[in-house]
């Protein structure tokens, strides 16, 4: 059923659908409505080519199946569905079609629709993330690599509560930022490894299955493993639904991070600081009426789908009671997670492109840090002084901040005018930090690529994983 | 740009559109993207039009704005865009390819994005609400008035903790929902009505209309009137946000009604009460593998909606938030905002056709209420034990309770062999309640009809305020 | 039951009571639990009272329900409670103690629980709106009127995506935390006004009371009367939950807007800004290892309890569903509501307290004003030219400033030299602009003191309201 | 600073209270105000230890640390801090009064206020979780288990929707809560160990800390080692706040799985269903009005409190963000994360304690089975109709069903009057369901019993981590 996406209404299917054409394309394979269908159906292949192997369905039935498969069509199972008015049955019945009657009765035979659905969904998630969305975090993670690499000695002035406090390095934020996706998308990449399914019937307790296998505990493991999947230790009708949360938390935990990124970025745009920003095009236009702003509204294109995103993840732990052996509370709001998952990568994407032409204003970043005249030496000042024994230390520098402040005057001439520091005055570290006082960066730059080398390693074994991840559905 | 439907991510867009075809496209003719630049265009027609009329703009401007307006496309504003980077100015370039060279510098002149972008949504959601929603809302009031008025006399056991309390009428529990979701509709109503629109350019203040205009603040209230909508007393770039909070304030919380009739007839279809539920329809399927099984799925489904959408209002509180004159985070965020609405709607008008065949079951109903052997006449036992001046009236009900319960008596053979209960006994008020024990039920039917008498006029007001509703651009 | 507040476990009753202890203590005569056990008592009276009057309980019994509802410590209900496992028939134990024995009988007579918990929990909360919360807003109106007033004319440079805009006044700022206050204020007001009561039985429809009373609907407006309440137009064993929900709705948007200050006033506190920003004390310090920080951790402080608080709101909406004519799942979550109450009032305060000195530094926003060379000037340089019938007026400017900026030079003499813009530049409004650049400020100055004027007349009407307000029991 | 409890605003701080108060004590000794400062000190202690081990601090200061840690009142620390508005240069200052003159400039010295904080906070949690949380768990798990056991073949017919679907055992569904929780419980105890500490002062890069020591990542190291705790791979001013996100996501998630097996049994006490249920004590009273009334209202106070806790997970996704190297916005709401756990706790406790007297009423589990007349076996009908090679198994048997509910007659009857069913009835199978009909229950036990052995293990292996921790303070 073709519609004009102009018409649709989530702005995921419109708006971000057409800036994001290529992606959201690919995310569409696993996360549509129509990935829905093809995966539930892949399920039921599954399981006919186990009851096959075990001599229950006919010889034949699997390669039957298989081209059943590639032949419905949603238009077809939905349908269907308006007269069954359930979702499944309705699939069954339109398989049934394509495959000889001695087939046919053995498709779905003995599972739940839950058996069915809660295992399909796990599987085009996890397809989903392998081929997608776990693909674009390890670009991030290695545009990220190379900012720390590029930018480990570039100072800049740190900032604690909007204020300056004393510097770093842009290389030393940015492995922050990597440690920190980097150790969400090892989170993410364990939750989707934990994906369960199921083929455990109505109740979880394999009853409709007993009555055909010798071992259905088996016959589900069998099942599963024709998908790549294992089974919970336990289900009702559904699977526990804690490995679906917790993927979840590790995708908006994840998410999290892009903001805290874009807002770190968009702050350094600011006018008065001008250090970090957005590249601006040819032909972009900043305002409709000021024809002079440049924008950082990709970052506050990121920070607003985060704000938009991040509160669903009430509706998962929402999700978590489903009375009894499961009510369908969980049906509907289950459908949405591939949102979620969505917003994310497209959000990661957006925050890839800015990265390609990040620009860094260099000038201005050493011209911030002499801004307050070096009064962030009042650090390493009481340090110096205290490791002297004078307990009143912080007291005593605070005070000559003050002055230095209230006359005008930089650190340095309060400090020498002021006997109480001479002992400091003297000390190799005070005069290093006097002729060269953006050198009081500490392990900035050390510990930066400490970071690097360890993400390195981390990410070679995150490619390999992705490399080896084969699609079930590809095999046939 | 055609696609298919089953493409989409959105299960807005797919499967809850291929179930509400009429809805959705009814919707989408105000909460689409295509809606959106429609609506925006609009605003450009209005500001227009009133410069025409002070003389600012060429003589017939507006005549030519109503054209363009009609000729704009979303692929053209989108394929603008690509090269802008920015939508509004985008629409204004494809707007002035429609219009004469001395109109075209006059589109959007002295404003900024927002006051079109802002103004635009305020209109296009009051339009959806007035054309759509109150209407389905309005429906949905007159089904409850219809179930008072014909349930007005049916008892049925009260319940409190999932306990048999004392009895009610089926007619007064829907008096409830009647009244909690009507005074919902009016604070959706008065939420509407209060949308603001703005017409005060970048940072609130006029500076650009100050130019043109001697009175900016009336250019704006102008352009404002020629949409029936009114500027915000206070506006930064933004209109003040509370506005739009009030009003998905209103909407989720007529939802939260929604999910609680749902949940309530959930239950009370559970096989072991049977009083109301779905009805089950000839093909319909229950389970893929139970055949059995006749589902509250329906209900079930308006409770999952409701997880999903209700936690989104996280994001609305967040976006109150916009720094200074206004930052970009709220954009994204705030076209998603039609989401919630679509939903509320889509759930609403699933409660409607399951009301429409609400089956009742008035065997179960009469069943249910002696199944405690009437256990909760012990209210009215102990009451009237009070009221004689007996201090531990409770208590000694409490025993007689025990007693009953441990010996597998009614209440009325362990009363009458207790003198304690002697005095009481006697009264008309006891032998009333022991030949009709279904008496007792206050003033549940009364309080139905008046309940229903009040709302009564409060829809006739309603129906009003619709009728009258016009949608500035069916006037064009 | 004496403890050390330190042993709290809830930072409200601990670090936040020890930095507010009067406040705190104030709060705590309606919000704390000993409260509770107070205005239940108080409903009792109440009851009593009106059971006196038509007859039903003994002549002189509303006299010693008095007396003992001044006797009864929560020690005494919380010792009865622990055999009892119910808190209302404790405490109608307790209270039986206090009267003769005539009397006992009729207190709490055909009430259910929730009529006293309900009732008493509106009243209360009322009462501490009235007394504590709604004087605190106003105080914080009135600190916001006197900044406008004051400061309507400081010419401070507007930011919209964190970019220098055009600019405005502090006045028109303030004006704007003014109007969005003052509206959330007036919504409080609104909902406060609109709690409601009970006395409708357990499950609402006046069973038990129907018993004893002829007309049990007047029964219940007389008792609630006495309290100065209505009750619901519907109850089941609960109050609608709407009446509550729109209350802490208004609270937490008006929370929202204290966010929105704080966090603006943070961000013009940054270094490199310096515009706006929290007074240093004597003694304070602004860092434990860098003397020389001056940082706006109240801003912070509040932000961080909206970030904390607003998220609770969803607990209001789930609190919607109460199956069938109740269950217990709001109970605890209910006795939660005072802590929203209690951190938007403590947050207020801070800010109050920071607004009382609240440094502003007229240099500083001079002095970024000029920061951009006037580069803000292209946006009524675009507004002059396109009136002048130029389409491509905002192009054109454009390249002007990516001109200027390029070279070094300011907007004036880029404009000067390009003979597009010669109509421009012999504009009398031009002139001006290029003499007196910082006059670009529309109405922000006269709007400002529209908008202060309307909530001079707000306030004093507010004002009255407080003053008029009478708490029930300080008339015992 | 004594205070009656009950003029706490917490429910938390005083019905809560008053209600556990052995564990709330528990609690407190790690939760409390008091732990922060002590904990806090703890920290100070650790560092001058390592100091004095480097030769940095005089021989024998942290043997005065120790005693001055013992010293030391939350009283005196926030007396100084009224004066230093900087709540650890206050814990400093006081420290320093109880050491001397050439030990007090060594406290603190190189350390950032959240060195202090950040550590102490995972410390003292560490500590909560692994002394009175992560026990109660175990305790539990084992009473999940030991009902597993007890339970593991009485069977219960299954429930999905509300609807009878096919029978389980009461320990499997036992064992579902368990295998849940459990795994929840190992979520927990894999975040508890993952939380991290800090010593890298006020930007994360060890600024003041390399003027003093050669390897000052080392130093961070080895006074965290003193601590039992790692440093994280990267810190800004503060941790990376994904430790205590995962961690407090852990807690939140298994809160829902107590309010899951709430919602469960609450609705299994029903009136009208019965199975399971709470104890009813000799003086308890239900209900203020309905002397009969037996209500779950413990289930339904878990329930409750996890509505009250759960959204506020939402306030540490939210904290993810904290502005370049920090702002402020995180403290107060961090703050409040003991609330989270505290309400865990004891509603883990409330569960505990009605297990150790569940009802589990046989009598009603057998009458609920066959209350259906076996329609549920309808599902293995379908299955060994299917088998036998019917494709339109599933339409037959729903017509059968059909047919016995309008005719009112036992599924047997039908199936044994229609030919259809020859083949099946003649079957072992369907002739041991209908002598046993309770039978169909799959693999029900058998999975129950695998589940626990599975975790008698994993609780093994958790009793020894707990056996084998260490609190730090306990040492000194």
């Amino acid at each position: 059923m073709q519609r004009d996406i102009y018409e649709n209404i989530s702005p995921l299917d419109a708006r971000y659908y057409k800036s994001n054409v290529k992606l959201m394309d690919d995310l569409s394979r696993y996360l549509s409505e129509n990935s829905v269908i093809k995966y539930q159906a892949m399920v039921e292949v599954a399981m006919i080519s186990v009851m096959e192997r075990y001599g229950v369905a006919p010889s034949g039935a699997t390669e039957q199946m298989k081209i059943a498969y590639k032949k419905i069509t949603p238009e077809e199972v939905y349908a269907e569905e308006e007269k069954t008015r359930h979702n499944i049955r309705a699939l069954v019945n339109v398989l049934q079609r394509y495959v000889d009657d001695e087939v046919a009765p053995f498709i779905h035979l003995s599972a739940t629709s839950e058996d069915v659905t809660g295992t399909s969904q796990s599987l085009r998630i996890r397809d989903a993330m392998y081929r997608v969305v776990i693909p674009k975090c390890l670009e991030f993670v290695e545009q990220l690599m190379e900012i720390v690499e590029r930018e480990s000695a570039t100072v800049q002035i740190g900032r604690t509560h909007g204020q300056h406090a004393v510097p770093i390095t842009v290389g030393y934020v940015f492995a922050g930022y990597l440690d920190r996706f980097g150790g969400r998308l090892k989170k993410i990449i364990d939750a989707v490894n934990n994906l369960k399914g199921k083929m455990s019937g109505a109740v979880g307790a394999y009853n409709a299955s007993s009555l055909i296998f010798d071992d259905p505990r088996k016959f589900e493991e069998d099942v599963l493993a024709e998908l790549d999947l294992k089974p919970a230790e336990f289900s009702s009708q559904i699977v526990e639904p804690e490995y679906m949360l917790d993927l979840i938390h590790a995708v908006v935990s994840a998410f999290g991070i892009l903001a805290q990124i874009s807002d770190d970025i968009r702050h350094l745009q600011r006018t008065e600081i001008g250090e970090l920003g957005e590249s601006f095009e040819k032909d972009q236009v900043g305002s409709s009426t000021m024809p002079h702003k440049r924008n950082p509204w990709n970052f506050e294109h990121v920070k607003s789908m985060w704000k938009e995103f991040m509160p669903r993840i009430i509706t998962r732990y929402l999700d978590q009671i489903s009375e009894h052996q499961r009510d369908l509370t969980n049906s509907a709001s289950g459908r949405f997670v591939v949102e979620i998952i969505t917003a994310f990568t497209i959000s990661l994407e957006r925050l890839i492109k800015q990265f390609k032409k990040l620009k860094i204003d260099h000038e201005n970043l050493k011209a911030n840090l002499g801004k307050t005249k070096w009064m962030y030496l009042a650090e390493p000042l009481y340090i110096l002084l205290a490791s002297k024994g004078e307990k009143k230390a912080h007291e005593i520098v605070k005070q000559a901040t003050l002055k230095a402040e209230k006359e005008g005057k930089d650190l340095f001439s309060v400090v020498e005018s002021d006997e109480r520091f001479s002992d400091v005055v003297s000390t190799d570290q005070w005069k290093l930090l006097k002729s060269k006082p953006e050198s009081y960066t500490g392990l900035a730059h050390d510990r930066a690529l400490a970071i690097l080398y360890h993400w390195k390693n981390e990410t070679d074994l995150i490619k390999n994983l992705c490399n080896n991840y084969k699609e079930v559905c590809n095999e046939w």
